[in-house]
């Protein structure tokens, strides 16, 4: 079929945290327009593929940005032999094909796409060609999901409250440390113990943000050290190349962050 | 015929708030260039559904973005085997078989867009086709509508004086209360105490506009959230992520609104 | 021929102010190229159609905008089965063939065009179609009019010395009293009292201007209003979506309009 | 040949002012790249048609403006029934059969075009096509001429140091009073009377320069009064459409040009 | 196969500073997006060719810039006899067959590069070809690098925090005296004595860093200066030219400078 | 052979300095990259010509522009009847072929264009061409040469660090009193008493520099004097149309510079 290689073989491992599986399912038999809130690193990618998988329906990810324009979601002619001939995009197929499209960090496309979604986000489920003049009817097992990172936006690059409000939301943070170290361990192969070291220091450097820190060590970086220990690099050595070099490039910050690694690992 | 697929088979819900149903017949049999103007999510683009379907017209409808050109509107050349070939635009394809084209946020369009439009919307009605030296003369039945959000403008993208002037102005605005209401419970089958509910949440949100929010819940989110009480998600939760999480990043707005609708529904 | 289209079949409504007739026509008779400067929806178009009926000349209409380039008015190459083609722009084929050429508020359209009519407006009447290698003598009859509203000039956007100096100029305003519920009258199938009150209305707008409305209410919207009424609607009903809705967002402003209405109608 | 249509037939009238006939001879012997300057409508185009006929040489002229690219001067690649074929631009025929190139108001032009013409200026006298990878030598008889208009320079546009420093310049002003009444005469079929009558008008504008007027009248306004008014408008309107009107916006400044134009007619 | 003429055909001189040779090889077997942070010039590109050589991997590099798109890097449709065929980009190739891609200055490349290159991260290691509607499973051996100098960014060109999470780093820096000495004889052919004495130049200059001087010279600038050295040019013209000359065009520092190089030598 | 057409044939005239010949022999012999710093007009193309003469390498000269990208200098795809054919842009040629490429004022391409030559200016002397997944290994004779005006450069344009350092410099600028009156007698024909004043004019003009002249009067322009003058035209003459009126518009510093060249004349 179709989209077959969008498919997800296997159960994505995801750790929920609250109700946000029970409340994604409502929202997917509403077939209502979704948005995943929550800082980057923090697992939505993870839990929309679990979701999928959940669902049996294909997923469909675009990661957006500021090249992006409508055609690139929709499609758009090409020159073959016979002429030029319309190649759906990947939202077209998503639409046609009963998949679950999800754009990620949608803030960051030009605005013609923000536009070309809306149709499809209220009662008419539509996706108008307008080069190839058609009117798409969304399959009924259809869904839209974004993604959106609050702490990203500025004046110049933010959602337009028309857009907004055309989809419910739910939101995203980092884990509580005993679910936080159980997704470490899982994902890195470390020991509980290691990966519980792990989450502490990432909770210091979290106390950080905003003085000196953009933001905190994600899961994701955490995951990172975790997988640089499990290959045998020292602890200490792998927090430095997985979390400290990364997220700073001021020496002031970096030395309070190892000093914060070394005081957690001695 | 050529726009079958943009007749409106069914007659879509609309609740008349004012006489705006009698003005729009009256403006259509003059065959006046119309301007909706009014907030996001109040009922713009459903009420011009209902009119064409009232009216017998098929309805093409073009969402405008900031790189959406003249071309996109009118038609291009497309290159095909025997050469390039003419291809009609939407707008195009409304003049010459007799639609009601709407032009929904023309604002957003590029400035060549509205100017191409200006003969339309004069005695002349005709739509040049420069690139292919043609001018097409509207067909009786067209009619121009475009939709305008007066909160949107700023110095840098507003209508042209001489774009403004070409059309007459209907206004919306949300409904009353007991009509709101009368539409929530409608669309989202919800009972009609529960939408009743919803429609006061809304009216003190729209009371924090200005205050925090840049614009008041819409009666399209009060439907959002009655759809998720209906698929059997508590109304506090649906409130959270149909209407709190979408309408604000900011911590302080989201309590006090959270506030609002904790109070409402105990 | 060529541009049969363009013609003009029947005598345009015009009702002269001035001179301005007799002042076209030896223009016209000298060739040179002509400016009308004025307001918008003051009658402008209407004008250079009456003049193009009465010489017998076709008429090709440009409006100008600001991504309009060179190769919009001069034309282009297009790709063909047997290999590319030139197609002659609006403004080659009216230098070509004798048309009167208007540049519709050349001031929008990008620099490249007015460079372009440049050689046009001198002793030598030639057109370079550089891509062509192409020198085209204008016909005899050929006459290039452009329009140009002094109140929308900006330090950015602005003819050049160089070109402002190549056209004589004729001005617009809005007629007197008598003379403008006349055209309203014929216009819109009102009665003479009627169009005589909506003249009354327009002369307070146009006290208005600069204290809030950025240009008053145009002779063009005037007809609005008396075309709605002649559909039945209310005049005051009329007036509110003729002419106080379109020129004004601001709720100060659109009061003040609105009770002088109501007070000239009373 | 192959510029046969750009050669000269009749000679262009043009009365000389200084030696700069004899100049532009020898540096022409010298083919030496030479400058015009001097203001908008005083004659420049004339001058060099002049000299281009009296040289027997032809005359390439380009006018130039800020989407006015390299390619546009040097030609580019064109798809044909063949595949691409290189079609020469002005500039390069010019150079290849020895012509004059004259590039009127080069400073509008993107810079790269100014680069372009870099190595046509010195001693190696070639156009490098790039794209091509062709070297053409330039012609023995081929000769570069630009136009330069000071007062229109600004920080953003202005010629390169490097580019001005490879020119001879000529420099243009507006002739003295009984030349420019013999070239209005001349040109515009008025008597010498009314003829030396404008050039007195045009001197009073002439003094208004920098007190609210950009640019006094330039001769070639003079000679289209000189034609509406051999066309039978009275002289005084036929000052109004072809001095007054085009020249400023400004009320005032229009009243006290007004009054001095009635004052000299009177 | 197919990237055979990436492949490092004998061993790239390095010379290892600190652990970065085992580090790198932990990284490579967990196959970790790595991030090689450091100043100009100072061996990174080295470091990565050696570390390809010694892993037996291909290795596709590719220097960014601000016109890079992700087109450049994932591949395009082409169009040929028989239509468009698709042509994998050098990142896309090094996905497909197994390369260690080397994305020199990332920073300076377009957003959309930086998105194209995140689900290539994470654990998913796939590369959406959106145009081709392809989803490319990286080849076990796959690794991504890119480079990062901290010293360039700005506020306007940064990584987004979202991407610098998505990589560990290692940091590099100019080599300490005796080990830089021991590189610049063996790149530049001098002798120990007189690199050393280049290197002693270099730490005077590295010192002028911040006043005056945007950096120091760099080791390779140490290298070029060896290099003319051993073509007989004498010791200070070949320091004046290979160091103090591109390094400012400020005369007082330039003074500076070669006065503290006239000190060293003499 | 494929660069033929860029041998130098004749020795071009160059008057040596100081030991600048042997420095660029040294560099060439080293194939060591190489930038040519000084003002306009002072011989640096006319230096790069001699050296390539005397190398008896072939001259690839490529003037850049804020237009240029990188294709321009690499080569691009155009289409051929067999479909997308790749043909090789100067540099490119110039690396295959073992020419020189002397790439003019660099600074002024785009940055795409430096990221390019990165590659060819260190140990492994590579142009990749990304497009056509090749690696061009530069010929053995291959050098790479550019030109930097220090006066010239801006915050908003300069040579990115990385660049400069892969660059040794030479500096040039006017040569003294006695060389230049030999050059200029040389190029312009006039006798050695007549181009000895014309140095002196320049030398007082150089004094000006800062005080209303942006730079001196260059070698190039005394030679244009010259020129003029052995064409017969008046040396004040020849003064004043090859060097004031081309050096600057300000009425002051005409005069200033008027009156100095009258004085040295008379």
């Amino acid at each position: 079929m179709a989209l077959d290689a969008h498919r997800i073989p296997e159960e994505p491992y995801y750790r929920p945290v609250a109700g946000e599986v029970a409340l994604f399912e409502a929202a997917y038999a509403a077939r209502m327009p979704m948005m995943l809130k929550g800082p980057t690193g923090c697992g939505k990618t993870r839990f929309i593929e679990h979701m999928a998988w959940r669902l049996g329906r294909p997923l469909v990810t675009v990661a957006c940005h500021e090249d992006m324009t409508a055609s690139d979601l929709v499609g758009r002619f090409l020159l073959d032999p016979g002429g030029t001939v319309w190649h759906d995009g990947p939202l077209t197929q998503a639409v046609r094909h009963g998949a679950i499209c999800y754009l990620d960090e949608i803030v960051e496309a030009r605005q013609d796409t923000t536009v070309v979604i809306h149709p499809l986000t209220d009662a008419r489920r539509i996706l108008p060609l307008e080069k190839r003049n058609e009117l798409v009817q969304a399959h009924p097992d259809f869904q839209l999901v974004i993604s959106y990172n609050p702490g990203y936006q500025s004046v110049l690059k933010d959602l337009k409250e028309s857009t907004k409000q055309r989809f419910a939301a739910i939101e995203f943070g980092y884990p509580d440390a005993a679910v936080e170290a159980e997704i470490v361990a899982h994902e890195s192969g470390v020991a509980a113990g290691t990966a519980a070291l792990l989450v502490r220091i990432a909770a210091s450097s979290r106390n950080l943000k905003g003085h000196g820190l953009q933001e905190g060590v994600s899961t994701r970086m955490l995951i990172h050290a975790g997988r640089l220990a499990a290959q045998g690099i020292a602890l200490e050595t792998a927090c430095r190349i997985a979390l400290v070099l990364p997220i700073t490039d001021d020496a002031d910050v970096r030395d309070a962050f190892s000093a914060a690694v070394s005081a957690a690992i001695a």
